[in-house]
């Protein structure tokens, strides 16, 4: 059976993840968390088949080291990464399989493709916006799923999010400029999850949503997606991938 | 410039199309209402380059008839046709242009496209309802757009809407059978049409929806699509190919 | 400590119940489900403060039997109740303590007296609808806490909810009669349930909605009400009291 | 006839205001916009019973000092106003009526009285959050509207706004600090005014929200507040003392 060594296993995910493997088929290889020196880290990576990480960014770079000295398979589940990570991550697709994304449900990678779609149908006099809302304890914002969905509605229009995104509104903002993408995140009680893209357009709307309502969803994707992984030659791979969507 | 011929002319469509007609570069080619005569409507039929039916199904057959007669394509958005004004609808496509539409929206034909695509990705362990609201007077439920959505949910499963299809949930209606389209019906206000179609799975849940905030741009989309239907060849057309989604 | 019988305690409430008891500061006296004998029945009723019946309504009449015997304040949290239930439970009163409701929780019970304030505030050209979604398991519609807060809106409104309740609206239905109040119910998925009720006006909707995310929160809810209908004198309770809003 | 003076005429709330007043029972005293002079504004100021101001927070002063200078009651519907703003306002409240508000529906006053009673009753563990989204044109955010229903909010807590609102959420923001108000905005197409307030506890939410279909339920309520605010003696005054809610 494939082993699944688990990067943040004292983690809200990290537990979640634990108790979704058995039932998907796996089993675990162990688990590491800040703090753990990199012999441990290393170790864990030689042993298992494939890694998850949902720790925090500031982990990533010895993680994907680790990864990559063991020739180890990672996914990378792990919000509010920086350019600089997003490189890193790129780099090391070059020597082992790698997925990052911000979500791992089966509805939200569904979810992105329609947006893509819509996004790609729809003129710019359709305005688009996207608001999520998290449980209180969310530290980063937007979430990752939420920036995960606007870039797919970036690339439907076939612009580049970067020049696109607003999130930032409050104050004397003026008129929205046309071909923007404003995001915005409510935060409170236990959410686990509401994201909802917004087509706003004269007379009409389309809105396009997704409800979680445990992190169990996410848990169980996460290990469905870390089995399909393991095993895998180097490169990016996606969600969309792993599900067939 | 195309001349339209509008069937049903002083109800609250008819008036909103002979509003939308000018902006949308199309002449008026005159009205007919519930209580004119035969002569009247073969005349209006023979001086119009395309007619558009928003009247009621009791008027369905007339209103064919004479299409045929003239052999002018018609545009058909009157709803709560039964399976015997549908079958009206196919016979007279043979010998002219017909298109018949719950709904004449871009939103609401994209929503559709949408829909099909989610219900043929999702298994049948993902429960589908469609829910949608109107204004106070409507007398029909579900909504002839509700009915497309869930034609196209069904579409998408590959399964037949009639076997699919519940309406009533009311009582001690037992579990859920797998494999259904649950449909409801709000009624209040003066709301134009909002509609949601929603995916529920183990944990989460998607939701399409459409929000109509008045009847004009559904008096644009059928001027559109009426001036996009003259001069085509005898057939049955759909939204869709208008819209080029 | 309190000791708190539950009837119907291998269904999922009663196991929520269960696990949600010693956090509260409460003791379990025991549990009974279908085809438990009379004599169990009466022995449980004997040993408990207070027994919480969310079981079935075939089982109403007997546990209610039970608690009056003993003299044991019974909470019923039981749906798809009919009149003769409400007629028992009504009686059941004369003796002993009764708190029956449809819903538990701190959050509808904060609902109901909004959309009472709400309705009793907007004249009856405000359209009032009911929505709700549960989960495919529930065998019955609407839900208890849409009744509930259906109950609410008639108060509000001074109208009795069984001239105004229309919960079949499907076919040619006809313009909406003023003053009813629409009630529709969707099923799907793991929806532990959502609630919204609309207030719909000619150009402008309010609404006022609950979403549960998990079942605990319904078992939280029953054990505090428990906890303090115990010890109390014979009468009809409601949870407004419990809760103090 | 109580005649009208419009302040901001040319503006689409000015010209709606326009559109409604003679439903309403009133009559037209004349209208004044940017770049007019100030004898204009004087003489409209005499000539009028009631001022209604919907143009801009740059004009205020000069309409209060007109107001004061006639003795004019007047009604002040621009958003976007500053503390010195509202400063000016109380103070012309000492020699003229003034009603200023950020809303003037029914719907929405309703509203705010709710979500105060609702913000009394749950507890600090309760998070409030509040989303709106407007049409692309708006220039100011968070909306006048979601203000006046953070106040509510704020008051039925019993602390200050100014201390609890949060309207910047992006990037690593660390967890939600208890006790906050978040606001977020969402703009596009042609939205006249949604509004939701999410309280969020540990397993369940509440919503209480409105959406208006077009402008003219808010000019008719406006026009319905001048007509109440006409000859009434110096103070501030509300729209729920308008409504009687």
């Amino acid at each position: 059976m494939t082993a699944i060594g688990i990067l943040g296993s004292a983690g809200k995910m990290g537990q979640a993840i634990a108790a979704a493997v058995p039932d998907l088929g796996g089993t675990i290889a162990g688990g590491i968390d800040a703090g753990a020196d990199r012999a441990a880290l290393a170790a864990l990576a030689e042993r298992a088949d494939v890694l998850v990480d949902f720790s925090s960014p500031s982990a990533l770079a010895a993680n994907l080291a680790a990864a990559r000295t063991a020739g180890t398979p990672i996914l990378i589940g792990t919000t509010g990464l920086s350019a600089a990570h997003h490189a890193f991550v790129k780099e090391a697709a070059s020597e082992i399989a790698v997925l990052q994304t911000g979500n791992v449900s089966l509805g939200v990678t569904l979810l992105a493709k329609l947006v893509r779609e819509a996004a790609g149908r729809l003129g710019s006099d359709w305005d688009i916006e996207i608001v999520e809302m998290h449980h209180r304890h969310k530290v980063d914002a937007p979430s990752g799923t939420a920036l995960l969905l606007a870039e797919a509605a970036a690339a439907g229009r076939g612009i580049a999010l970067s020049d696109a995104k607003v999130t930032d509104r409050a104050g004397l903002t003026g008129a929205r400029s046309e071909g923007t993408i404003g995001m915005a995140s409510l935060r409170g009680g236990s959410v686990a999850g509401d994201h909802m893209v917004v087509f706003a357009g004269e007379g009409e709307r389309v809105e396009i949503g997704h409800r979680a309502e445990n992190r169990a969803i996410f848990a169980r994707g996460a290990v469905t997606a870390a089995l399909w992984l393991a095993g895998k030659p180097a490169g990016s791979y996606t969600m969309a991938e792993v599900l067939g969507v």
